[in-house]
């Protein structure tokens, strides 16, 4: 059984393709994320169906094994049985545990309201509603005061997702909304990007951080290093930079800032007395088993091991890829009645990239340090690579190409809630809107 | 000023590019929506993006014209103003209605929890995410009679949208779905679909609708005419045929069955004290404008006026474009000095059309009958010309493309509430859901 289908999960499920094994996916989803896609659905460039994959499509054909829609909530592991959230009870041989992580805020969970995380296809939705949104009003808003608070954009995060969504903010003010208002100028809008540690993309060399904030600079991105944030709410943040405490304004707060294990972690660890790391990441054997549980593997962004240099792995895909397919590779061998262990579990690193805009990137591949266009053609061609469905990297290539000839995002829709919405209204009626002439005012 | 950005609003602005005029469009939505390929969305084909049109990307260029999000709430013709929902009041010299209709529950609004409609992206997702979990809940459901409940899809309205909702929904679970689950057939889904009237397709010629008929019972559509429905639940419907009473147990009703008019119109027709019809329609001059007041047009759905045939004409797509240009027409031969007044709206009729799966669709072009290919070829040529945007255009050449060679569906995603969700957990703590063991029980 695996539950989880996102890298960990589904790269396990189709590891033991031909393994002499049934297998269980359980997810909440029906479909596989393409996480480091995501800030493009929440920037309106593509449509969720293009970085999502529905599992069952996936691993339809494959005839070992089955999908299921369904939460994990506890684990008996004497009597080997997973609890779904729906009362059903679940009976395991092997067990890979592949559940990922959440968004964290650092114990303010309050903050949720006002500065959404990207880790699902909602919160995707939601960004690309705010930030629209806030475009929007600040056309329609008289104050200068307000609008400018509407204008402001502020990012929670300085690692790879919080600097792709500051580059492709900047990249809609400046370009793909130039033409669309008339009382307002979209590159006013004002991009901050906050973190608390020195820089910003600490998990990159030096070099290629200095060149990723000359590109955000570029863009318009102002960067905030050394900056904690001690409050979010309905009308901005409350920033600490060193001794100094300063209030943004801004009705738009993205957080891109941490993750925390899901509650199902904490009931794992106590119900297999697995230990854990101060993230609540469990500890896992070298051969990604739990101590105790030679039948349970933790894989992913939950399993907390330490790498060759001694540092922990990072939860990212390619180390859960890695890995789902090494837990698999493990259980395939054991069902066959190959009973020499693996050899331990040693990740491969091929590098880390980030993007920042058109054209323009940061790569670290294979310790070549790469930047601008050629770091960015990579990039592009390793994400499409990667994409689940054929279906994808075709729509997604065409989509990219559209995008980088015309800075076109067709996928800029304000869905859910509308103009009729609570919040519109009240920040135009406190704003006193003026009345309107029907003038084109056209300023360009 | 023109309230509302469908095919009559987008129209007109479009028309008046290059008069003399100032021109401010405002709409509820930030899109337009191309509502003949919303049930493709609905039925997990196409996402939202390719579908909608941001109107600013549309306007962004045409220099006289602004839009404004907003919903109009009231008219004052006298001091000619339009009031918005949030507060604004708009003066205009002409103004263009063309607010569109909403769906009908022929009084029976209560209904609408459990049958949503099709008129909304939110709608569309929300029975998307209906059709696709009643598969996930058939396949973890025991009990037969529940199962069989949950694999039961009840379209009303036997319309082109009914019609085009029932084949694709036959399409999905013969084609799209056939590999995709362990315990149940796919192919035992049972569909439904029921008009009040003696046929299917009444504004298409009878033997046209014999050939969707006959299109629609191969993909395993049953179709039951001359039943009216009575009441809707949450665990079916109740349909009355002559004098006998029929219970259908089904967990997906769609609401296909027609349409009236937003509570705006009511307002305007109060205020202007013009003339409606059964419907809500405001009964509209020869040349659209509301009598007595020559500068108020109202355009597309909620306009009333007879064709050449002296029969209503309908609220398509057609009707609508043609209104718009129409309006704007006459706003812009004012607005150049020009007194003599447009001859009366006459509407051109380029034919109708409904397509029900691959290959399959009726059509009545210019008079001609055609069936099968050649008119789905017609129909899918017609529906990607119109698209608004180029790159949609692009986009569901390729999707229809790669779906008519693999049944694929790329964006079969069940977003929102998922597997936690109250519906889900209760259908299976209700139909006491047996313990799972891992096994895959391939039956292929």
């Amino acid at each position: 059984m695996i539950v989880g289908g996102g890298f960990a999960g589904l790269g396990a499920a189709r590891t033991l393709r031909s393994a002499p094994v049934n297998v269980t996916l359980v997810d909440r989803r029906n479909y596989h994320l393409f996480q480091p896609l995501l800030y493009q659905v929440a920037t309106g460039s593509l449509s969720p169906g293009e970085v999502a994959a529905p599992l069952r499509g996936v691993l339809g054909r494959q005839r070992n094994t089955r999908v299921l829609l369904g939460q994990m909530v506890d684990l008996d592991p004497k009597s080997k049985r997973v609890l779904l959230a729906d009362g059903a009870s679940l009976e395991y041989d092997s067990l890979i545990i592949a559940v990922g992580s959440q968004t964290s805020y650092f114990g303010h969970d309050a903050w949720k309201e006002w500065a959404p995380g990207l880790k699902s296809v909602e919160e995707a939705e939601a960004i690309r509603h705010k930030i629209l949104y806030a475009f929007e009003v600040a056309e329609r808003i008289a104050d200068p005061i307000e609008r400018k608070a509407w204008l402001t954009f502020v990012i929670v995060g300085g690692g790879p997702t919080g600097v792709e969504l500051a580059g492709a903010i900047g990249e809609i003010a400046r370009q793909t909304l130039k033409h669309d208002f008339r009382s307002i100028h979209s590159e006013d809008a004002q991009i901050v990007l906050i973190d608390g540690l020195p820089r910003v993309l600490t998990s990159f060399s030096e070099d290629l951080a200095q060149k990723a904030r000359r590109s955000l600079e570029r863009l318009g991105v102002e960067i905030l290093t050394g900056t904690m944030v001690t409050d979010v709410d309905r009308n901005g943040l409350t920033v600490q930079d060193g001794a100094r405490t300063v209030r943004i304004a801004a009705h738009t707060v993205i957080w891109a800032g941490g993750v925390t294990m899901p509650p199902v972690a904490r009931t794992i660890a106590t119900r297999t007395q697995a230990p854990t790391d101060k993230a609540g990441r469990i500890r896992v054997n070298a051969d990604l088993t739990i101590p105790g549980y030679s039948d349970i593997y933790v894989v992913g962004d939950l399993a907390s091991l330490n790498g060759a240099d001694g540092r922990p792995l990072a939860g990212v895909a390619q180390v859960a890829m890695q890995q789902g397919a090494y837990a698999a590779k493990a259980i395939g061998r054991k069902a066959r009645g190959d009973e020499r262990p693996l050899p331990p579990f040693a990740y491969f690193d091929k590098g880390t990239m980030a993007v920042i805009g058109r054209g323009q990137a940061v790569a670290d591949v294979f310790g070549l340090h790469v930047s601008g266009l050629p770091a960015w053609l990579v990039w592009a061609l390793i994400h499409i690579l990667y994409l689940v469905q054929f279906e994808s990297r075709l729509i997604v290539f065409i989509k990219w190409a559209i995008q980088a000839l015309t800075f076109n995002r067709s996928a800029r829709l304000i869905t859910g809630a509308a103009a009729t919405d609570f919040a519109f209204t009240k920040a135009l009626n406190d704003a006193a809107v003026p009345d309107i002439r029907p003038t084109a005012e056209a300023r360009r």
